[in-house]
């Protein structure tokens, strides 16, 4: 026996050295490349390297958004959320409750550390860089929007930050979007953007985003961090009830792990340089379209991120039909996506519905064990209480196998339903929580 | 790059061939061996190889408990709990409704098959064991109580079993205790039991029990498999107010996964054979004297499982105070034990304060970041919103390194208080989930 230990010891040491030369993987559920995204008249980016964490590494993202740009966002609900964050939701009160159009808008991202969990001294950096931002650009301090991502409670030096608004400024391009999206990642294996057109009344509109986001995800009323963008005119009480709206049936559905980010931010910015009548009622039919594109969209970038779950290899969509309401219904769709037990069984390939049958049952919301009707995609695996006579472990274990897996429950009560995404758990997403200091 | 593929491919091989010739490890955070256990006077126990899921395993377990008797009991609260559950809550209320002292009880547990989500079988099944037990003990086919721990969703063979009960009955021992706890294991590394004398009244009063449970662990008003005996002369409604209680406080304060499983039960039975007049009114001195011994021994069970936690390294104990109120405490105490991001970080032996910020912002109880004091043991890590000034990160790691790991966190608000167990999340879960079929 101690000669097995001995060597295994000696494999485990050698594995180690040899996994730390490799680069970083990509996950396998990622999407063969970053799209190409529209520009978006009315917005330019530009990105740095300001050594927030790493000495290299482009840390710093900058967006400016043209004069009469309208905004609208949803920030975690986490009771502990970040200097940035907080300040960004005085910002859109702000706005929202005089949304003049004189002054541009701009966005100043950085990865490395979320500036979180940093006492007084978290507001004081944000403030100094919104301060600088608007030096800057020329904007109005109040219109500069701050999100940090990264290690939480040590403080961000914001000198190294202010010192690349120079060469930020200089290099802003409204083609820049995909170099965006790579500034803003910290554990992410791609970056992750989605686009969309859309006709609003005879007049073609665009809309663009990108998102970052891998661990600590399990969003409430808002996400990570997400931008969009689009050259759309829309009022500002339009704009921010469509975020809020759409928001609930895209990034609100995604858990990797059940963890809320104290920094979870997403921004919606329309330039209004679209040619069009603006859109200042909800009832207007051109919004109900853009709406649909909104939704795609956000959706798209949604499941990216559940595909860049930490150690992620398979997507897992979760269907709950039956339930009493619809909010039940995503709450035992939830409860199933965050289940670890689910989530390693998925991992291995078994089709091990009697977790399943355990994370309704734990869910604490109405459930009739015997009127649950469990499918792996098109396949019938339990009713009335028990396996389907035609069900065979065989067709189970071959589903299980696909690296996208759609698990749905029927409840049996009524018409709630919700439809949710998430990933497996598995032995890389220990190494990377167990060793990486977020 | 490819090499070094492929000597990661070949090294990983062997260290699967390696580990699987290994013995099933022992959870490092075992106790040194099984207690002694006092015999308890009336209860009596026998157990054999019935072969539910493997052959030559030791797989029953039966208690008899003579005539006079009473029982109190608390389940699992899961919507999808299984049949023996469901009937041993139908015999509880029988036995609440009419405490009467005819007859003995039994218990009688399976592991290896839940027998659950098993339809109207499960039902049969049960029946049929609970028939074929009072058949063979000459008792009341109402006073036997029967659990059964394993696979979900497959159908029991109630046969099986129902052959063994001569045998079990031709070697009923009052000694037996160590076997009974190992008859009833499934994943668990190490057996779980504990005892207590307690002076009523000037009359010594014994109490045993024992446990399983290792994963799917996160009691809902009741937990796992766990039975206790006393000789003790208490009534029924004494015994089952003191069960609740205490219960509150031991198992529902533990967590492995935040999975609850569909069959947890626990049984207190009180034979009644010491010498002492019936305690039969909560507010008699000598039931708060009982309840004492009956806490610390449930708590040291509760925490025994958490030691046995699947892949455990380390135990946790999440101490929460100041909250606005003792349910928002345990509810933010159970939102720590459960992160992944927190349990990783453990595991790594990363003093990731950070993390329990997050815990603590998530779990959408009140709290101001502000006010939050955080302790890991004695050193102060962070108060005032930040990091405490004497803090070192060396103290911290140090501190980490240890197996048992203690997280305060004052909430600073009101008095509410809670305290929970739990264990950190390694590779080892991953490995027994990502395999094993339960």
């Amino acid at each position: 026996m101690a000669s097995i230990d001995a060597r295994i010891a000696a494999l485990k040491a050698e594995l180690a050295t040899l996994e730390a030369e490799l680069p970083p993987p990509v996950s396998p559920l990622a999407p063969a490349g970053f799209p190409e995204l529209p520009v978006i008249a009315g917005v330019r980016f530009a990105t740095a390297a300001a050594g927030v964490k790493y000495a290299g590494r482009v840390d710093v993202m900058l967006a400016e958004l043209c004069e009469g740009t309208q905004m609208a966002g949803v920030f975690t609900r986490s009771t502990t959320r970040a200097a940035p964050v907080l300040r960004c939701e005085e910002a859109l009160a702000a706005h929202t409750e005089s949304p003049d159009k004189t002054g541009k808008f701009a966005i100043l991202v950085n990865s490395g550390n979320a500036n979180a969990f940093t006492g007084g001294r978290g507001f004081e950096t944000v403030d100094a860089l919104r301060e600088a931002v608007a030096k800057a650009l020329d904007c109005p301090a109040e219109k500069v929007f701050t999100s940090s991502t990264g290690v939480i409670g040590e403080p961000l030096d914001h000198g190294r930050i202010a010192n690349t608004l120079d060469g930020l400024k200089a290099t802003l391009d409204p083609a820049s979007s995909a170099s965006a999206a790579r500034a803003i990642m910290t554990t992410d294996t791609f970056p992750k953007g989605a686009s969309a057109t859309v006709d609003l009344g005879g007049v073609p509109v665009r809309i663009a985003g990108f998102a970052k986001g891998s661990g600590m995800i399990a969003p409430d009323m808002a996400t990570m961090l997400v931008y969009i963008f689009t050259d759309a005119k829309i009022s500002q009480s339009v704009l921010q009830k469509m975020l809020w709206l759409e928001n609930a049936s895209t990034f609100n559905c995604i858990t990797v792990d059940g963890d809320t980010s104290t920094s979870d931010t997403l921004l919606l910015a329309a330039t209004g340089q679209a040619d069009m009548p603006v859109i200042d009622d909800f009832a207007d039919p051109r919004a109900r379209a853009f709406r649909a594109a909104l939704q795609r969209l956000m959706r798209d970038l949604a499941q990216q991120v559940a595909r860049d779950g930490e150690g992620a290899t398979k997507l897992i969509e979760v269907r709950v039909t039956g339930a009493n309401a619809d909010g039940p219904a995503h709450r035992i769709a939830m409860s199933i996506a965050n289940s670890p037990l689910v989530k390693t069984a998925v991992a291995g390939e078994d089709p091990n519905w009697g977790r399943v049958v355990m994370a309704v049952g734990k869910a604490g919301e109405r459930a009739d064990r015997d009127r649950l009707t469990i499918k792996f995609g098109d396949i019938l695996v339990a009713e009335n209480g028990w396996v389907a006579p035609s069900y065979t472990e065989e067709a189970g274990a071959t589903y299980m196998k696909q690296s996208e897996i759609v698990i749905s429950v029927d409840i049996g009560l009524d018409s709630g339903k919700a439809t949710v995404w998430t990933c497996d758990l598995t032995h890389q997403y220990i190494t990377i929580n167990a060793d990486y200091r977020s």
